[in-house]
């Protein structure tokens, strides 16, 4: 199916519903109970107190009249069916990074994460400011839903070797863990690219089955015990910069609210996206302080090895260019990322370094 | 008076006031109006939008049960008078960059702008997670105050000048336009500072009666008309690398307020710090775009330069260490800001500084 006319029949259906839920406003009024199902179990520090945050704040600035229920991975549905479920009315909105849902819409990588793509700040750029958040109502309304940017692991670690990268040739044959579009690109430069589950990644890394993986960033990775295996660590990495994680509700949900609560469950996203942001970013620092502090070796790759990380992104992110609507984000998107790219650089970055040189930090 | 004691005092001045609002339920109930006061005439893009944005948001998220009517500079009180105007309850809150008022207290630097200090996600990270609202809490309530950081106009450029800058020796007698805490550093490299009037700026620089001048950022920096004077733009400064706009209460005001208004206010602060730099960050770049398209060269100054910003930025901001209270903003303040400026190098400094060398941006 074209998803052009796909896209213009949905907008259609969306409207029908707003105009349902108007017809309805007894059901907007009054205390109402709303499920939240996400990715994250229990035990996923960082991305499950995100969901926690956007849950607690709703139903605290709403007093209690939208009072949102979290449930964990597994506890209603399954980590992977939560973008089904919400976009059937099976729950009422999901807490997640898309980039799980790619075999629905290529274009959900632009919401999620681009390899070698936008940082944090210059995703917010873009998002809130420069065209990004009316293609992503243009693009979630497809399946029903409507999506908010509501945090941010931060930049996520190059990850942990069994040996120093030298050059674009040490990934030959290397066997190595990284899930979704940053493991194709690492495929195209030879590593054999293994998508283990969490779970079993240590073991692995311990017996040697793989050389190396990588995890998300010092906070994660020390609890993960990484750094009891080996001492090689690459902090910088090309394959997230910065991932965004979303609240999606349900369009037809969403639409019921009172204004009031449309802007409640839109206002606590952009706050769970700062919060979640610094949460990640504080504690990653204090960790790396750790691990270096016990012995950990930070290094970063070559430029021939960003050379190679670069080409091969750049294959992996246009391979979907047929696509339309995914050509249209891409536009904006690197248009958007080029200009901001420009002026951090040119301001944050260079003050950044100067002020770490001096200071000697 | 010791700082200490004072703080004590009014520690429990605060509880009192809490009490009486608690046994006065009735003031809570039902539709207020509060009036918030700022520093910005309506002119100024950026800093007003973040005042507006405030006041919008916490009326539609309470459904207008709190409705927040916004008088810009002079309306209601002049633009240095918002602090005390909050602080004695004639206004409600105000939003403002509380470096103007250094003679309140000097730790008011640090929950406004440090001269070579922590970027506004190093300022995140201290504020949310690592122990700065805590010490905001502390310092605001001798003032009857209770504050939100609320935005930031991202890093401010390094200013335009009638010659390249080649050493610390060029700022000798130069006559250039920085205000406050970055002025002083300026004079301890022999500059002859003023402190010019927003609306004189454009005049003195044209007329030579100054050499040089920083303002905010491209996009202030163009709508001033500045690339029309020189063509010479350092776009990285030491000054104010990550300002942040705060919104204030007075503290009885806001503990009359109900726990879901009181989160209201609180998560509304958090969307306008992320919603106000994105604000900046974007209009910042394509403004940054436009003026390098209209030949004005964008230059960095030099190691030398930036050793001698550094030394005498600390000579600056150690000044009043002998204020016990200052001392333990300082030491938490830097703390942080190693350790967030050592991860943030190591990840998405070094990330960015590959991509845009790989994709020549």
């Amino acid at each position: 199916m074209d998803r052009r006319s796909f896209l213009r029949t949905s907008a259609l259906g969306g409207s029908a519903a707003a105009a349902t839920a108007l017809a309805a406003p007894a059901y907007a009024q009054g205390k109402r109970t709303l499920t939240m199902v996400s990715t994250w179990g229990r035990g996923l520090a960082g991305v499950h107190d995100s969901a926690q945050y956007c849950a607690d704040t709703i139903t605290a600035l709403t007093g209690g009249d939208l009072t949102v229920e979290l449930k964990a991975a597994g506890e209603l549905v399954g980590a992977f069916e939560v973008f089904d479920a919400v976009s059937a009315g099976q729950a009422d909105m999901y807490h997640a990074v898309d980039y799980y849902f790619l075999g629905q819409h290529p274009a959900l990588s632009f919401f999620s994460q681009v390899p070698f793509g936008m940082t944090f700040q210059e995703f917010n750029n873009w998002y809130y400011q420069d065209g990004g958040m009316a293609l992503a109502d243009e693009l979630y309304s497809i399946f029903g839903l409507k999506s908010f940017a509501a945090g941010s692991t931060g930049p996520q670690s190059g990850g942990w070797f069994n040996k120093e990268i030298n050059g674009p040739e040490d990934f030959q044959g290397l066997k190595f863990r990284m899930p979704g579009q940053g493991g194709q690109v690492l495929g195209k430069l030879g590593a054999s690219v293994q998508n283990l589950p969490g779970a079993e990644v240590y073991q692995a890394l311990s017996s040697g089955a793989i050389d190396g993986t990588e995890w998300i960033g010092p906070w994660a990775d020390e609890k993960a015990g990484f750094q009891e295996i080996t001492k090689t660590y690459y902090t910088a990495g090309f394959h997230e910069p910065g991932p965004i994680l979303t609240l999606n509700l349900n369009l037809d949900v969403y639409e019921s609210l009172t204004p009031a609560q449309q802007a409640v469950v839109e206002q606590t996203a952009r706050a769970s996206n700062i919060w979640t942001m610094s949460l990640f970013m504080a504690n990653n620092s204090a960790a790396l302080q750790r691990l270096q502090a016990g012995g950990v070796k930070v290094l970063e790759f070559p430029d021939s090895v960003w050379d190679a990380f670069g080409a091969a992104a750049k294959e992996v992110i246009e391979a979907p260019m047929d696509d339309e609507f995914y050509k249209k984000c891409y536009d904006s998107y690197m248009a958007s990322m080029t200009r901001s790219a420009s002026w951090i650089s040119r301001s944050e970055g260079a003050y950044s370094n100067q002020r770490n040189r001096v200071y000697g930090m």
